[in-house]
């Protein structure tokens, strides 16, 4: 963590300091990152926490937005603040203010030109899949609870032929609205190619199967759409091949499910100056 | 498990079958086990379950009630039911009705004698401290974070201190509302007497601390506020030999404060049978 001198040195009073922000949370019970009126959101508390602390309500900037129930290992935002308050009282103070469910990881200041969005480079997406025959009261918050015999070898085929650049059209969300999103999010306004450069499968206990993807960017909803379709593969419904098909239709109908929210977590942003800190969930 | 006879050998058509239900649940979001009207409860989304699946609608009896907020890896309930429904059917129908937070772990036929209450002869309490900087969101819900130095030794002699039967009025709760209940619930009317067997302090990592006590019974909150006095002797407030004076205190304001709800887990009730399955939390 580079930490600027100290602010009366460094600025003149009352001009703005950009910080970057690292936190974690369970979003079962969030509607999701963007601020909604009358909903809980992250980005809602984070805004009204800096408020109570500092008297200042700047909108945090995220890497990206995470839907309704999407959890975050390290999600990472941006704002901007005049109170010259040290880094590690901020920090300390929004841990003693936010709910349990989201804790901030670290607090720096960051140069002018950070933006938590525009200056990402990269995301890893973890999801979790739970293949037993009962799943805990206490996991089933972070998991997706399937009931299905899941052949591992052919996901982890059909994840394989997603690495490289692709045109992702068929796994992003069709919604006109969320189209437009997914396209201001990446700020790629008509362009639905991504390259991918992890996919892969992993059994980590007899029960638990984990996909972890790192790409450049995703659309709205793409690692569930990619986790719903490997499952199907998984399942027998689709071949692993079938994956190169469902690229080339581009059309979101020719692939499978979106998988439930509750397995979804943003585990890590890349950024120019290297990784951050992150939570981990056992 | 003993599974009785079928019914249709064993009993006459429509005659009421008594049966034991063994469940794990987060509490978080319930308003402690016992029904209450308006409010998510455990013993009311069982009994609407066994509603929706059944068309009967028997007020399961638990081995006791938990507090609202408070955990369950193996909790145990008995109800009667005229319908015919093979055990393994009932089981699956009651996690495809119960919302995930509520798994049922077993259900069996059981003696006409047995009572979930009546027929327990001890139970196992387990309670969790989180005592490092930064307690995940993935975690916070299934402990207490606490913030303080720590003396684990200190916490183990004082815990050492309530083992065999003593008074424990001072670790009960005071409402008089509640003190009713504490006498309702363990069918010991105006007897504050305990046996503890197993009672000690374990530290499962650098940040973790789990308290585990075994006894006959408990009182109302005993449990929550033996580990509110020996987080005190673990702060250096009490020294471990004063839990002997707030025995013979006979007073609860000689004990320390209540324990909060998130951490306590029930994690077993014996039987005169057996050990029951457990769920368990990593």
């Amino acid at each position: 963590m580079m930490e600027a001198a100290p602010p009366s040195r460094r600025r003149p009073p009352n001009a703005m300091q950009n910080w970057r922000l690292t936190l974690s949370y369970d979003g079962t019970d969030f509607a999701g990152w963007q601020v909604q009126p009358g909903l809980p959101t992250i980005q809602g508390e984070l805004q009204q926490a800096l408020g109570r602390i500092t008297g200042e309500s700047p909108l945090p900037q995220g890497s990206g937005r995470t839907d309704a129930g999407v959890h975050a290992l390290a999600q990472v935002a941006s704002f901007q603040l005049a109170a010259p308050i040290p880094p590690q009282n901020l920090e300390r103070a929004l841990n003693r203010t936010l709910p349990s469910a989201i804790r901030v990881l670290n607090v720096a200041h960051a140069g002018e030109d950070f933006h938590a969005r525009h200056s990402a480079r990269g995301k890893t997406y973890e999801y979790r899949i739970f293949t037993g025959a009962l799943c805990s009261p206490f996991e089933s918050r972070y998991c997706w609870p399937t009931f299905w015999t899941l052949n591992p070898e052919k996901m982890q085929q059909a994840a394989a032929l997603v690495l490289g650049e692709h045109d992702f059209t068929s796994f992003a969300a069709t919604d006109p609205d969320l189209t437009q999103r997914n396209l201001d999010e990446e700020e790629c306004v008509q362009n639905p190619n991504r390259c991918i450069n992890l996919s892969e499968w992993q059994q980590t206990e007899p029960d638990r199967l984990i996909y972890r993807v790192h790409g450049s960017g995703f659309l709205h909803h793409m690692v569930r759409n990619l986790v719903g379709t490997f499952i199907e593969v998984g399942r027998g419904y689709f071949e692993p091949e079938s994956i190169s098909q469902i690229l080339a239709a581009k059309s979101r109908k020719a692939a499978g499910p979106t998988a439930p929210a509750s397995g979804l977590f943003l585990k890590q942003v890349d950024y120019e100056d290297g990784v951050l800190p992150s939570a981990t969930i056992c």
